[in-house]
């Protein structure tokens, strides 16, 4: 008997249907001799409506507090019928809110950092031989407000539980087969991976790749919780993510992933002094705005400019308080751009960046692509280019790095 | 200053546009000097979407735990919505869940009944000058489960709140204009009435007027919090409810009401011995199923018939544990008439039944209704008809005894 935690998205509870055909997949692992506990996001749709209410009530920013309230009722309406549709199906079963669960979070609405899942109520109803339904996206801070984690947090919530319960797996179930070496919307011969590393899929994430959240995969990694991402409309098998050391073959490239849901802020004539540029990022990180990439060009005259890219949803409050904060250093000037994409190669075995960075740069000039911003680690290369270029970008790299199919031999150590 | 407990049903907060009237109106209380709760229902048609999904989902008998989780979801909305709209205008504002309030009920799902309020945070939250925002009709019981009070419990939680905070009075907005001598939509010249007594509304709204719902008045009445039925469209005062001496005038009849949403059940062949009766209702009743009217007819050779009514929705169930319990009892037959409508006429002045029920069964007879069961009490006398004649019913009594304006000396004692 395994105790397999599985996900369901907003595609795959997106009506009574296919609701329907989840409490059965769900059953049938059950029936397999196995202990449950499913979390669920929003039906499709739900939320985007839930925002639009938000928007058209409370205007551009509505009260973070009540806005979580308003969320947590999509995940809340999805555990209902879940359980329902399970109850009716013969099997024992009981939904948990976020409250319900105790799943405690910091006070931070709308971006809740998760704190502590309290798994007691949840293996008795386990432990009985019931399903346990639990609304992801949603906890509980000290004070029993309920606080949401953020869009895309019903996978870091299925990983929380799965490491609360130490579950043997956490399926990530989605309307898609597994993760792909780049977009099939956008390049024809993408391929589905059949395993990939925990570090290659935090990349993947964090650029852009849509299957997974980042934190979800950080979670999983930090937790050793085995992920498999799967389809939920048909039963083989997806991509499994596990630790470095399970992954065979090494490509160089795995994957090229693409973001157009960032902005670029420029602050230009900063003294290049110490505790300068802490001094511009501290009100943009103290709101909890996430600062992607960072690049400060080498001083001139004492002065120098400073480039970063932030979520395109908090660019005009980034802007905002960069204004101020450049004011406040007495920077020259600050100006945005928010027709920009975010392109990377991602792979474990890119080992030699200068050769692989140069063949890059090298396939982005020959389609007249300029690069406005690079940044590295230790397995990807991300260039931020205008919005226009991206899809052409990414065709061009997936056909030189991924189509080409170069492989980096397994290293020996 | 005043504590004024306000209530909005889900027609005066079926919009954004309407949501912000509804914050201004209240902000209005605030700013006149009032402490300022606030209950408020599902937005108009949610809790029907609601129920069509778990129907689709659940099938006719839906968890009744999880149909609560599904149920509670609505109101929720519609506080964090309300929430957002105060706050935006620059209002300090809580809303509160029936789970955040610790508004505790007893674990009958779908139907809860209050058992306590929790006034602590409410208190806070008003002392700090904010306005706090209540979701109505729902609650929780001892072991954290979401409970829900049944259709139009909004009210109960209004009241519920007033007698917890002792508030100076409950105001019920709704999209009419007051109570209504009968309905306006059936009766052009149906009137409104500037005041009623509790007792009299308690068998208005049990008899069908739907302008409250019959446990919110109960509740009301026994904790003395004037009522105060008015309409969210305007500022013009309502209906007043209040205890029987302050009423004026009494009107011999004050209102026909007509209710469709009962069925008639009748088990004939019944032996007429002591606890037969009994163990035809137990499982009824244990089942939580209100029985309205119930008629006996006398004996006949040690046998006997019981006809009773039960809301409709219940209909299903009702029959199906009448006919196991008439199996038991060894009844001859147990047979059920959905297409029934009762129609009732009620006032405090109604001292002489006889003459008044003559009068009733004679304006009746001249229109043609057939009369199939009668109940009467202090200030009321119903009838069940045939469904088909209730509109007529409701005008021929309404013109007999409401337009024909019969006043009844208010007595002296």
């Amino acid at each position: 008997m395994a105790l397999i935690v599985q996900k369901f998205g907003g595609t795959s509870v997106g009506d009574p249907e296919r609701i329907a055909h989840v409490a059965e997949r769900v059953i049938r692992t059950a029936q397999a001799g196995h202990q449950v506990a499913v979390v669920v996001s929003a039906m499709g749709g739900e939320t985007d409506r839930l925002v639009e209410l938000a928007r058209a009530v409370g205007g551009d920013r509505p009260n973070p507090r009540e806005y979580d309230v308003l969320l947590s009722t999509g995940e809340q309406k999805t555990i209902a019928l879940l359980a329902m549709a399970i109850h009716r199906r013969g099997h024992a079963v009981q939904s948990f809110t976020g409250t319900q669960l105790n799943l405690r979070t910091d006070t931070a609405h709308t971006r809740a950092r998760i704190e502590s899942v309290d798994d007691t109520s949840l293996r008795t109803v386990l432990d009985s031989g019931a399903i346990a339904v639990i609304a992801g996206f949603q906890g509980v801070d000290t004070d029993g407000n309920i606080t949401t984690l953020g869009r895309g947090g019903s996978d870091t919530t299925a990983i929380a539980i799965a490491a609360a319960l130490d579950a043997d797996e956490c399926e990530i179930y989605t309307d898609v087969d597994g993760v792909f070496t780049t977009d099939p919307k956008l390049v024809e011969n993408a391929r589905k991976l059949d395993v990939i590393s925990f570090e290659e899929m935090i990349e993947m994430a964090s650029l852009g790749a849509k299957v997974l959240q980042i934190r979800a995969v950080r979670f999983a990694m930090r937790y050793g919780i085995p992920l498999h991402v799967r389809s939920s409309f048909h039963t083989g098998p997806g991509t499994r993510v596990v630790v470095q050391e399970e992954v065979m073959e090494r490509l160089v490239v795995s994957g090229v992933t693409y973001n157009r849901n960032e902005a670029k802020i420029r602050v230009s004539g900063v003294r290049d002094q110490p505790g300068v540029v802490v001094r511009l990022f501290s009100p943009i990180s103290e709101d909890g705005i996430v600062v992607d990439m960072i690049i400060q060009n080498f001083a001139h005259d004492g002065s120098t400019d400073v480039t970063f890219t932030v979520p395109r949803g908090d660019y005009d409050r980034a802007m905002e308080l960069t204004r101020a904060a450049g004011d406040a250093v007495g920077a020259r000037a600050v100006e945005g751009d928010v027709g920009i994409a975010k392109v990377s190669i991602v792979g474990l075995g890119m080992k030699d960046h200068a050769a692989v960075a140069t063949r890059m740069f090298q396939v982005l000039a020959e389609e007249g692509v300029n690069i406005q911003m690079i940044s590295t680690s230790e397995i990807k290369i991300s260039v931020v280019i205008e919005e226009g270029f991206a899809e052409r970008a990414v065709k061009a790299l997936h056909l030189a790095f991924v189509e080409a199919g170069a492989s980096a031999p397994v290293p020996e150590d």
